[in-house]
Formats: structure tokens, C-alpha cells, sequence
């Protein structure tokens, strides 16, 4: 006889009922073929004594097992196992426990050159970013309020199903309003569509305009999510100098003048990784070349809501008279990236491809959300929220300057910023990133992945380094970290 | 002179400062050439009297116009537009307004051949659906509590910016838990990718496993949406036969016999559409043809958690000793659309994969949400909502199909589904639904777009019809809809 009660365990104190856990154990044993196909099975009243459970339990085991196809009750015979069931060929299996299973794949498949990772943070270390918000001052509380408001609505209902891969009607609606009031824009709610954040925006746009070897323009330091998305895409990517006054049109023309572009992308405002503004020289130039040579320009406006010295500069979208430009943004620095809403811009056709596509990847969007944020804007919470965070962000940077001029000169050279989060730190050439990211780890100082500054590989030895998260005793901690590290990089150097 | 008090307009109720209204007009003339570089402008002072504001609102606006590079400041001889600016070529621009702008695109990009459209539903239609959950049993009350709570922790700052690709690992060890105890899992986290719902799984997937003419295999009939994700990636989609047992795995193996297919895609509890369970036989012949042929089997389990007649049948996933099923699922069904929080499971590698890929669509997940869902799983208020929902689908199901049989018999035939939330309604051959959903119109019931039950077109005449979002109430009013149409076409039948 099969060894029923070897083979079968009860575990009293787990949820899952009795008979379940008898009808697992068997489905595996019939399915490794450990009890094999023609098999009759013991009687239920005895099985239940071999087990010491009560005979229903068995009852309900087999019927389940019969139910489900891994049993067959003959009448007046007895309950059996199939006789043409295969059993599951599992050689390294059989007789072992399933966790012993090694982890090695059964089938083929595409693996991408993408490394991205997320460093695991600890308590007592600095983490260098290029630019992000600081958490504190996130009014996730009041956001948390309007969801569970709008949750307890009753007509919430209607938005819980299956909705518009372009995203929630009112937050469309309020976001042009918000849009066309900010940054001079003139749009209707059919040229929106609401993604999880910007990069869903680079990423759709890239499906749109690019197929392999299509050419793609960027600076040549860039922001290098974009870079590597557009790589993906097996687009060629092409870059041309970024000076003081942002990414070279006279480069871009002459690229135009030989060869047809789908595109190019452009952090206007504040270019990434450099920090700079686009001129307005060159903002007329490069909406005359998407014109001339039927472009489109791909404006990731991340920093809009960041100027410190004048007013907000609006965006090429803003004048984008022949509808060359897909305008990008979210909330991910102006509230915080834990909140998935962005915005892709364009003519209505456009969105509307852009917004099957992404039904593809990501069916819809959070409703909820998305009506969070809709009150959000439309209360002028949002506004609110900008103008106070804005006043510390300035007052930090000018802070993180100041310390960096005092204590750090001859190791680093930069320009104030006119915005933004972040510093664009160039290096002294005695030195090297890798070295100070080596070194900075002792003083608990994680630099993280310089080189996504360089995708070019100029060797322009800068990074970007933000300032928004620090506070100000943060500050002074993050700068005497870094005197200690490039102290030790000297002195090294010097007893070299 | 240039007729500024024409050109320049001041609204004193806007939210926009009167200088910075004045900065973004100017730059707009600037802009087209209406004001042509060279120009000198008019004296702050003079201009003030002309708009009649004060002359500090024209100083701020000509320093904000110089310092972002429209306008240079020359000692003694005045503030002009600077000679080398160009200025937007515009044609059909110049002297419009902006909102006159055609919405013809300036650029040339890839179409896909999507046309998915949500339908904007009326109040008093009624709509039928291929099996989705009724918002209102929905906890969305409970979730949001849960989130707002979340959002007022202390240590919450820490989840508030950018995060793993995988997902927040609370809700990852959660679900590894969960889904062991469940569904016979035997995971951990690293197993795990948080997705935005299964069709993220499905799509990931096929980014994976699939280029250019590669093959995969689906049900003749199919869930529409894996067929087009698969179309799209440009694979070959081939169809074995669907009978009351699932997918005919004797078909699969004469494929495999002669070609190296790199998938097959299988909803194992319940076939999309037609609602059979893949037989105890053929899941072990599908293992074991997976192992042998060495393909990947995408296992969509949509529906686990509606299974009326019996315990729920285990996926294959567990039973996967040789890493070759990528298991899928979400909380669309059980909790709601609403609510984008899924899973893919797979080997590590193969996970870690489809984290890269996926942070370059949609850079990370909603941790609030995660966490949310943390929660809710961990407390056990998922599996008592199942259990509140799965009496109530139950009975609703019962009545439907009674309902069904008593009243339009002579229409249609199905068999009573042995769980889930519709039922697999074949048309009688005499009608198309192309009539029915024409006629229904009038009795304002929608039937929707049927033919994504037929990708194959095999003219099977059958649509699947979900029950679970109506109560006793509704689905008394859908049938009498749906006679009603019957009726209309039976005597048209009769007079033509």
C-alpha cells in the first residue's frame, strides 16, 4: 500500500482547511507520479483513521480530487487515479522538497542591456541625487485627505472600473486650465494625456517617432534616462554641444542639412545634466529647424516650476504654432516621485496613438489618483505648495553654493544655478569621480553612478549634485564630508 | 511707433502678476517678429502712462524680458531687441490668435493599428462587460483609510521618492506569503515584480520573449488583449483548438514537433473567453511539453479567486520545477480596476529583467498604493472581502444562467461557468451580434465591441457576457433588455 501516512501532512494550525491541504499533497503526488495513474486509493473511512481526521475531510478530498479531474470514482469499484494521466516529468524533482528547486530557467528570452539599481539606503549615510525633492516638506498628508474624501464619495463607483487609457476627464480638464494659465499654453483636455511620470512620456514619444536607426538628436550631455530609452529603441542618437546658453542650433542644423531627424529632446528649461536655460535666441532657432525640417522636439520640462532669479520661462510648446513640440512634465519634482501623475502634450492624433500604445503597457491609469490631484491643482493647494517649497529650495541652494565656494574651491568649480535642484560640479582634473566615490564611502558618503553624467564619454569630469533634499544643518554635514574625502584625496596625492 | 496699447493687454482679475503678463505678450511679438530685432523700445516711464499701470510693473517686466535674453539693456541709449534674434517663422501664425492654430501635426511618426476606445457611458444604459467586479462591493473606504494612515507615518519620507523597479518589498515578502499559502506558491520576494496590473505582466512578457516572427501559442479563442500585446511585438501568433477540457495540448506538441515556439499564453483557471478550466490532464501534458520544448508558459490567472463549484485550483506556477511558468495576476478582478497593483513571477533573473524594461516605461510603482496593499493582504481584509464578494458573484451567477434559460432559451445556449464572472453566451446561428447590438441600442443596452471574441475569426457566434457587476435588480432588467431585442429581431425575421 502507498505510504498515505508518510506521505501526507496536517497542519492544524494553518488557514488553509484540512481537506485542501490533503487535496494539494495528493494533486502533487498523482502529478510527479509518485502515486501512478491506474492507482486505487484507499477507502476514505480508512484513510481518515490512518490520518486521524475526521472521515468528512477525506470525503471532501477526494471529491475535490475527483472534481478537479485528478481522481475518477468507479462505482462499486472505487476511487482511482486516471489511468492516461501523465505524470509531470521532473527528474531533479522527484523525492526532493520543493524548495530545493533551483532557480535556473526553462526557457529562452531577450535580455536588454539596461543595469539599472536602486541602492539600498541606510540610516547614517548621505546619498548624493541629481535633483530631487525633500520629502519633509511633501504635503502627503493633505494628498492622503482629498484621496479618502473622494473615496467616500457616492458616485465614486463610476470610476473604478475600466476608464480612458488617456486618463481621468477632470483631471485633464484641470490640468489645461493649470497649463495654459502657467506656462502660456492654449490647450483643451483631447491634447493631454496623463502618464505615470515623465519618463512614461519620453518613453511613448520614443514609440512614436523612432524605429531602428532613426536619428534622434540630444545635447551631448543629456539627461541619461532619455538617452537610454532612445538607445532601447535602437534609435540613433546624435549629439551636438551644449554650451552656456543650452544645446547648439547652428550643430543641429548643419545634422539637418544632411540627414532627415525624427527628432530631438530638449530640457529647456534648465538643461540636464548642466543646469543651463536655453536662450531665447535658440528657442526661436530650434522651433524655425522643427518647422524647416519637420521635427519634433520632445520639451521635458521637469524643472518648470524652479527659478530662482526671474520669472518661470515659459516653454517652446508654449509658441508651438506648428504643432512641432510634445511637451512633458509631471509632479514627480514639484510634489514628490512617490505620486505616478505626468502629463504627454501634443496634437490630439498624436495623444490619442500615444494613449493606445500605452493601454498596451499599462492599461490606465489610477483614478483616484488622479482626481486627488485634479483637487489639488484646481484648490491651489499645488500653487501653495510651490511657492513655499520654492523659497527653501533658494535659500538652499545659495546656501550649498556658498559652502561649496568656502570650502571646497580648489577641489570644485561651478556656476550658481538659476534654478532647479541641483549643481552642476565640475571636478578638479588632479581627481577623478571614481576616486572621490571610493573615498567619500568612508566619511558614510554614497556619491552613486557618476557616470550617467558622461554618457558621451567627454570626460568632462563634472556631476550634478542636488541640494533640494539637504536642509541646512544636512548641508554643512554633506560639504564637511566632502572636505573630509578630498582631504584624504590630497594627501594621497601629495605622498604619492 | 509700435502700437503697444493695442497690443498689450492687461487682465487685473488673472492670477498672473500684471509684469509677468506683459513679459509673456512681449515675448510672443518678440517671438513672431512683430516686434522685429533691432527695435528700440519704448521708455518704461512712457509706457506705464500708456497701459496705465505703474512704472515699476514695466521696469520688472523689461528686466525680466532682459534677464531671460529678449531684450538687451544698453547704458545710455536704451533697452532694444537684440539685432541677431530671429524670430519664429509663423505664416499662418502672424496677427492670429493662438488659439486659431490648426491641429495638424509637424511632424512624422509610426502608427500603430490600435483603436481601443473606452465608451462613455450613459446613466440609464446599461453595459455589458466581459466579467468585472461591481464597484460597489468595492472596499474602497476601507483602502483609503488604510492609505491615508500609511501617509501620516513618521517614517513615511522614505518612501516618498524614487524606489526600486521592483516594487515595495513589504508588499513583495506580503505576496510571496500570500501567494505561497494560496496558491501553493513556494516563492520569495526576489521572485517577485510589482506591476501596474496583468496586462503590464502580459506586455513585460512579451518584451521578453518575443521579437520579430518569433512564435507564440494562444487558445483559438483567446483574451483579446494578450493576442494584440503579442501582434504588436510583431510575433507570430499561432492557435491551437479550446474545448471543454482548455487548450488542446496534443495540437501544441505537433507544433513543437516542427518548430521552437518561444511561449504559449494560458488563462489555465478559467480559458478567456470561454470560461472551461485546463483539464488536471493537460496541465501536467503542458508542463511537461514546456520542459521538453523548452518554451515559457505565460500563465494569466485572472481569475483564481472565483471558483464557485470547488476549492480553487492550483495554477501551474505551482507545480513549476524547471522555472518555466511566468505567473500573472493583479487585484483588477478581486478588488477592482481602479486599483494598479499586479504581480509577475518568475525565476529571479527573468524578474529582474522585466524590472528593467519596466522602469523604462513606467519608472516605478505607487509605494503608497503598495503599502496600502501590504496591508490589506496582511490583515486578512483581502480574503474577506473574496469571501464577501465570492457568495454574492455566486448567487448571481445562478440567477443569471436561470434567468438565461427560462427567458431566451430559444436564442442562445451556454453552459453554466464553474466560476468567474460571465458566462460564454453562443448566439443562435439565425442572428449575428452585429444585429443584436444594433437592435439593443434601442432598449439602451450596450453590447460593446463583440469581435475581440473572435480574433481568430472562426465565427463561433459567441460573446462573453459578465454577470458579477449586476444585482438581482439589474440583471432581472438585463435579460427583459435583452428579450426585448430578441423579440425585435425574431420578428423582423419573420416579416423579411
Amino acid at each position: 500500500m502507498f505510504p498515505y501516512k508518510t506521505s501526507l501532512h496536517i497542519n492544524r494550525r494553518s488557514k488553509e482547511p484540512l481537506f485542501l491541504q490533503l487535496t494539494n499533497q495528493f494533486i502533487h503526488l498523482i502529478k510527479e507520479g509518485t502515486i501512478p495513474s491506474g492507482t486505487k486509493l484507499i477507502g476514505t473511512r480508512s484513510l481518515a483513521e490512518l490520518l486521524q481526521v475526521h472521515r468528512k475531510t477525506i470525503v471532501a478530498c477526494y471529491e475535490e480530487l475527483v472534481m478537479q479531474g485528478w481522481l475518477e470514482a468507479i462505482p462499486k469499484k472505487g476511487t482511482f487515479v486516471p489511468k492516461d494521466l501523465p505524470f509531470l516529468k521532473s527528474e531533479d524533482y522527484r523525492g526532493n522538497e520543493i524548495s530545493n528547486h533551483t532557480d535556473q530557467i526553462g526557457f529562452s528570452y531577450y535580455k536588454s542591456n539596461l543595469h539599472h539599481r536602486t541602492i539600498e539606503k541606510k540610516d547614517d549615510w548621505m546619498y548624493i541625487n541629481d535633483g530631487v525633492s525633500d520629502g519633509r516638506l511633501t504635503p502627503t498628508e493633505d494628498l492622503a485627505k482629498i484621496y479618502r474624501r473622494i473615496s467616500s464619495r457616492k458616485n465614486i463607483t463610476k470610476h473604478l472600473g475600466y476608464i480612458s487609457t488617456q486618463g481621468n476627464d477632470q483631471l485633464r480638464n484641470v490640468l489645461a486650465n493649470y497649463l495654459n494659465e502657467t506656462r502660456g499654453l492654449s490647450i483643451t483636455k483631447e491634447h493631454i494625456l496623463i502618464t505615470r511620470g515623465s519618463q512614461m512620456g519620453i518613453w511613448l514619444s520614443a514609440q512614436l517617432l523612432l524605429k531602428e536607426e532613426d536619428i534622434i538628436v540630444v545635447g551631448e550631455t543629456n539627461y541619461a534616462s532619455a538617452d537610454i530609452t532612445f538607445l532601447h529603441q535602437k534609435a540613433k542618437v546624435l549629439r551636438v554641444p551644449v554650451d552656456e546658453n543650452g544645446i547648439d542650433t547652428v550643430a543641429l542644423e548643419n545634422i539637418c542639412e544632411s540627414q532627415q531627424i525624427k527628432g530631438v529632446y530638449v530640457t529647456s528649461h534648465h538643461h540636464h545634466p548642466t543646469t543651463v536655460t536655453l536662450s531665447a535666441e535658440r528657442r526661436i532657432c530650434l522651433l524655425n529647424l522643427a518647422k524647416k525640417y519637420s521635427f519634433a522636439i520632445i520639451e521635458d520640462d521637469y524643472d518648470y516650476d524652479f527659478n530662482y532669479n526671474h520669472a518661470p520661462i515659459l516653454p517652446l510648446a508654449s509658441h508651438d504654432v506648428h504643432n512641432n513640440v510634445i511637451y512633458i512634465g509631471s509632479v514627480c519634482k514639484t510634489v514628490a516621485p512617490v505620486f505616478r501623475v505626468g502629463y504627454l502634450i501634443a496634437n490630439k492624433e498624436f495623444v490619442n496613438e500615444a494613449s493606445q500604445i500605452r493601454g498596451l503597457v499599462d492599461r490606465q491609469g489610477d483614478a483616484l489618483l488622479e482626481l486627488t490631484f485634479a483637487e489639488f491643482i484646481e484648490s491651489g493647494d499645488l500653487d501653495r505648495h510651490i511657492r513655499k517649497v520654492h523659497k527653501v529650495y533658494e535659500k538652499r541652494r545659495d546656501l550649498f553654493c556658498d559652502l561649496l565656494r568656502e570650502e571646497l574651491n580648489e577641489y570644485f568649480s561651478f556656476k550658481k544655478p538659476k534654478g532647479g535642484m541641483a549643481v552642476w560640479l565640475t571636478l578638479n582634473k588632479k581627481y577623478t569621480w571614481l576616486e572621490v566615490t571610493r573615498a567619500a564611502r568612508k566619511y558614510k558618503l554614497e556619491i552613486g553612478n557618476f557616470s550617467r553624467y558622461d554618457m558621451a564619454k567627454t570626460n568632462h569630469n563634472a556631476i550634478r549634485m542636488g541640494f533640494a533634499r539637504f536642509n541646512v544643518a544636512e548641508l554643512h554635514e554633506l560639504i564637511k564630508r566632502m572636505k573630509l574625502t578630498m582631504i584624504d584625496l590630497a594627501n594621497l596625492e601629495k605622498f604619492a
